[in-house]
């Protein structure tokens, strides 16, 4: 791949892009952490259909999503049972439900990236066409009111800045992290609808860890003071960072160099500028994250209706 | 806390160091992605016999080897019933048997660093002294027959150097990734008294990607050569790096800061020299995959034998 082809949006087509020559060249792929592949399974009849995938961090999480979204389109299996597609591994799990697909990434950076490496691979396999990919989570806010979703518009580093660093043999590379901003207000749009709970569109830092990386000061370890946090949380606000979460920007750059369309809707869990400790009740926190699902679930309705209704 | 502290190694004394002064402030310490509490929980009473941790990637691995140890020990519970102490939370999964706690940490540095914040803080609430902690996992090795153990000198990062970068409040601060050497050389040692697989000590490459950051040529993208590829894993062998893997550097870091005598204990699965694709048989991936675990219980049992000994 020539290093020009690094920025080129891939939005001139509809296909899910890989960027690697030497994969037309291997008999086989195997999808180590799906527990799939290419000469095991038969991926283009497993996911052809797919125009929507959402991704979260927790299986569980994710497992509640495939149900969710079923009862939304009114395709509920009638014994209820969605299995784990990648039950041959505890890295990852996989739910699917017609046109959508449901896979957890655990927590981190490195461990999304790992899943979307493969999870881009499994759709150009299967031939997907015009896929949408949404990440639904959690994060923590800046100045606003615990339980407000934010639409990232773009993911910042810790230093406020728009870009993901890639280390690639053993030198740095950096991508773009924007999103796709019509998504973004499409999904701003379908929260006015539902009028349920708060959502805003802003930008999202992602970080490497979630104590020392994000000022808390109740980790292990912490050599600042409470003013040193309020300092930078505060320059964080000043940048238009609305969430602090530990995904988003590779999230961002991998989808946009395979040239999915795709958003990041996260509900803060706390205010920042308050607190640390999720010391919410359950029944609080299991609320707040309901509030991706159901936005998402309500736009990928939408979409489907809007789909019918014109073929 | 003092920047100078930061080097301070903690071997003086046997308790496990949080370095964080607002953690007494605190009428009380929620670890979140445990689900325990110092409020809900009694950790002392839960946790205070702990002597050696092992962590590791995988909740299944996780818990097969606490069933492993408890056999190796006599401690079998007659119900075979192992429960997971984490039960409210699917972020990672814990298990005890007498002084010997299991716990799984996902994949890559962000996600071992939030379980270890969580871990040290545990061990200090519950006042452990002279913990060992162990990291069992699975690797890639570099120009080693696969099935290898590699028990890790140092953990050095894409440039070879033995170095873990923190960003906290956006700002880079360097840490020393050193493991305990004596440590390394007992874990060999017992390997040698087996005699069933080869073990050998040396250096842990530690990447935030598997794909283009470890130089596959199997991801979604790669814009470089195989001629590129054997050009850089040739240069890290020449550095002394005999395996790669994603979590070693912060966990070496945050161990030597916390006082915690700490070994990485990880088998290759494949020589990447020969290949990227983790094609062997799922017999002979998990046969690899018990190795560590066979090590690191044999250690663990001669320990716990010798201290019967002396008292």
């Amino acid at each position: 791949m020539d290093p020009s082809d690094e920025q080129r949006s891939a939005s001139s087509s509809s296909h899910v892009f890989v960027h690697n020559p030497h994969l037309d060249a291997m008999k086989d792929d195997i999808l180590y952490h799906f527990s799939l592949g290419t000469k095991t399974h038969d991926l283009p009849a497993m996911f052809g259909d797919v125009k929507f995938v959402c991704v979260g961090g927790s299986p569980w999480r994710m497992k509640s999503f495939i149900e969710y979204i079923a009862a939304e389109l009114a395709m509920e299996d009638p014994k209820s049972d969605y299995p784990n597609i990648c039950a041959g591994t505890d890295r990852y799990a996989m739910y699917k439900v017609g046109p959508v697909l449901s896979v957890s990434h655990g927590m981190g950076i490195p461990s999304i990236a790992i899943m979307l490496h493969e999870l881009i691979k499994l759709l150009h396999h299967a031939r997907c066409t015009n896929v949408t990919i949404i990440r639904i989570g959690t994060s923590g806010g800046i100045g606003l009111e615990p339980g407000t979703v934010v639409v990232t518009k773009q993911s910042v580093d810790a230093t406020f800045l728009p870009k993901f660093e890639q280390v690639i043999l053993g030198k740095t590379v950096v991508r773009n992290t924007d999103l796709d901003l019509s998504l973004a207000e499409d999904l701003l749009q379908c929260s006015k609808e539902l009028n349920q709970f708060e959502t805003v569109i802003g930008n999202t830092m992602c970080t490497l860890d979630f104590y020392e990386g994000q000022a808390r000061l109740d980790g292990a370890f912490c050599a600042y003071t409470e003013k040193d946090k309020q300092d930078y949380l505060s320059r964080a606000r000043e940048a238009g960072v609305c969430n602090i979460e530990m995904e988003s920007s590779v999230f961002a750059a991998m989808c946009k160099l395979s040239g999915l369309r795709a958003a990041v809707v996260c509900v803060t869990l706390l205010d920042r500028l308050k607190g640390d400790q999720l010391s919410s009740s359950h029944e609080v926190l299991h609320n707040y994250q309901m509030r991706p699902q159901v936005l998402v679930g309500s736009y990928i309705k939408k979409q489907l209706k809007a789909k019918m209704q014109r073929s």
